[in-house]
């Protein structure tokens, strides 16, 4: 895109005051100053970031989750993913959750990019990471956590996408990422990690 | 996806508190009872819901916006897309908020289908709509808001959604949605409106 002056779009932080911290949403209020000099608040939750794995079985499969997804009152169908924690580097995190939540490790991992989910009322973002060479092992869910874990067809995971089945905003971008990937039109570096 | 019993998922409220009734925020934190009988919490926003437009000119671009996003502390690129009001119906609502944020209208538009931003802590959903037959006019903004619109091929959209331009999920989902309804490969169900 173009390099474009952006100046006379953005907003300015007068002040902030905590909302509500607990146990998991931590929200705040800021004033702010809007381009013609008028303010307004903007409230949002600060979130620790967060990753998503893309992972690629050597029969040409990927590895889905169901999961019970309370804000929603129904089980989800979605890539693995997990919250960062503090301070942890991006693909430790995609490799501890692969891990946690799946069983399997693998040889090879590609940063694909980096999606926001809610960019008008979260600071959250979810590094979408692919793996592939995987190797099936047991997973280690942690204390009330439950989940199912399956492996689908690409073609299938795009049809879910089609149909509703998958309505997920993290998957559904996963799923474009997938879709062009194996179509060979967009690139991946693959790094080796030991496993 | 085949029929797949899903009871040994399922969490069942037990009890709810208001946690926060803000400006625009609205959150909860629910009591829980988990499958294995133990209990937690869940904390979450609930979002009235949302519409997203891909609008397709007759020249092949699509509309889009740049909007700065406080908690992304940038400008950010977007299709077009805003809250239902109260009550009302999501194909008034997306005819509403693409007059309002681009100036255009549209002789035909379908539902694509939803997504769900972040299902771990809000309700929030978005339906995304695909919108042809445009005629531009003049926007109306609402007071305080601020965002430029511009349009660009496919072809770009699907680029910088590659390169990291695009990060915002719901664009990114959308983008599946664009790539795979102009290869003719997801159908859409067009309907005629009065302009």
């Amino acid at each position: 895109m173009a390099d474009t002056d952006l100046r006379h779009l953005e907003e300015r932080r007068t002040g902030s005051t905590e909302l509500l911290k607990g146990h998991f949403l931590h929200a705040f209020r800021d004033t702010v100053e809007l381009p013609d000099g008028s303010s307004t608040t903007r409230e949002y939750i600060v979130h620790p970031g967060a990753v998503m794995v893309v992972a690629l079985l050597d029969n040409g499969h990927v590895v889905l989750e169901r999961q019970y997804r309370y804000p929603m009152g129904r089980v989800m169908t979605e890539f693995p993913a997990g919250k960062l924690d503090a301070g942890e580097p991006s693909l430790v995190c995609a490799q501890r959750e692969l891990l946690e939540e799946t069983g399997y490790r693998a040889r090879e991992w590609a940063l694909a990019g980096t999606l926001h989910p809610v960019i008008s009322y979260s600071t959250e973002h979810i590094d979408i990471w692919f793996a592939r060479g995987l190797v099936a092992g047991e997973r280690r869910l942690d204390a009330g956590e439950f989940l199912d874990v399956f492996t689908a067809s690409p073609e299938d995971v795009l049809h879910w996408c089609c149909d509703g089945t998958i309505t997920d905003a993290k998957t559904l971008s996963g799923a474009l990422w997938l879709q062009n990937v194996l179509a060979r039109h967009w690139p991946l570096e693959w790094q080796t990690q030991a496993l």
